[in-house]
């Protein structure tokens, strides 16, 4: 068996989440299926991915793993893998995986992003998929102290959608907002691994403190309570893109393999 | 009577172009439907644009002008306006217009921008409506050099689709190739104003030179001969965007009224 890493793009508009589901076109489905075609396999292999994007999520970094029998021939592999898949899945790259990579349990972090239009005099027809609008002017300096307290490691259960058995206890490494050249409010989030929904409801924490219907302290004391809040709103998805997913350099990948925790992302 | 000035962005995939056409989903058939609708008038008001894009063609800068019986309150119609005009046209600005201003003739230049992706690598699904894919590596320095000799006025003739009476004599201001953060090959052009098609037909004299058929000098001879080359390609509408239509200052703007020649922009 050799393991092909896989990058991917996507543009999740019109598919329900990156996690195969009988009957629905689903970005797992669809890549499973072209590998099965390029590879003349019987059955789509299974793939294994760092973020498991919802239904509307878009990805430009998103990251696979594949196991397959003998190593093809990569140029031939990628030139037909882009031949089948449809417009709005992007091959990235695909490449012999180093030693020791999982796409999930090697990523030592996952960054998203998620576009705001605050101001209707800069809403971009071209970019309205990935863009989410707002009817009031967002505050990104309030934001950015709102989000200040929530960073390092927390029990995040306020928001995320409950799994059972799984921990709600995740670092967040970064998380800044700014004000893109085009005038739009685009927050940039790193974790080690976000949970389900949490990315969407960090931005549905902050936003009324960057609008003045919550006071700045008000994302902080959510977060403590450890409780979903329905005050926090989910926000919708098509905002939110998975942009990079983080792993170690190739020599320490071997030896730290499966030493970090098992976490499935849901960003 | 008073003059409307209306800044538009558009995506261009699902309009058969800027011009109104009878039985057809055109962007100045939708401004002007949704004026009449929003200003209660009987019929659709005129809408005169600075650039008449094509079939398939995105602005993010178009203006227009529309002369209306009363001045209306600007507040109220910019947001009536966003309330009825669909998802895939926004407005981004209305005001009164100055005095003299004419969308059309007022412009001095006009910029558009073309977005190759020369590399699938780097090819984002999220942006496929506004992105021409290219199967060879494009060296942009050639082309940079290629397009140079056109600077300046000359009679483009060999590059633009002939429309009867009209000049083909038109000042390109500048023309520059670069490559975006995320690989993309662009290209942003300006000219006093473009005819029919020269856009587009610029592109395609100049990508021949970027992937080695065609020599450095070859667009300028084909430009020199004034005459229509079927080697040049006139390349896809949906990688063009009309970004900006330059305006002199306002103080400017009455004394210099109908100065600039009649020149309809067809980029």
């Amino acid at each position: 068996m050799v393991r092909l890493r896989l990058d991917l793009s996507y543009d999740g508009t019109a598919f329900a989440g990156w996690a195969r589901q009988p009957g629905l076109r689903t970005v797992q489905g669809t890549v499973e299926q072209a590998l099965a075609q390029i590879l003349s396999l019987a059955e789509p292999p299974a793939t294994t991915c760092a973020g498991r994007t919802d239904a509307g999520v878009h990805a430009r970094g998103q990251v696979a793993h594949v196991d397959v029998a003998a190593a093809p021939d990569i140029a031939t592999l990628a030139r037909g893998l882009r031949g089948v898949l449809p417009d709005d899945v992007a091959l990235r790259d695909v490449r012999l995986a180093p030693a020791g990579f999982d796409a999930r349990f090697s990523a030592v972090a996952r960054t998203y992003r998620y576009v705001i239009c605050d101001d209707p005099r800069d809403f971009d027809p071209l970019r309205r998929h990935e863009i989410v609008r707002h009817g009031r002017r967002l505050d990104l300096d309030a934001m950015n102290a709102a989000a200040e307290p929530l960073l390092g490691e927390h029990d995040f259960a306020a928001l995320c959608r409950p799994r059972e058995g799984g921990t709600t206890i995740r670092e967040l490494l970064g998380l800044l907002w700014s004000r893109s050249s085009d005038g739009l409010a685009e927050m940039t989030a790193s974790a080690d691994a976000f949970c389900h929904s949490m990315v969407r409801a960090l931005v549905g924490a902050l936003v009324p403190v960057g609008d003045g219907r919550q006071g700045v302290d008000w994302p902080a004391e959510v977060v403590r309570a450890r409780v979903r809040d329905s005050r926090v709103t989910v926000m919708p998805a098509n905002g939110l893109v998975l942009e990079e997913v983080h792993y170690p350099a190739e020599d320490e990948l071997a030896m730290r393999q499966s030493v970090t925790r098992a976490r499935r992302d849901g960003g």
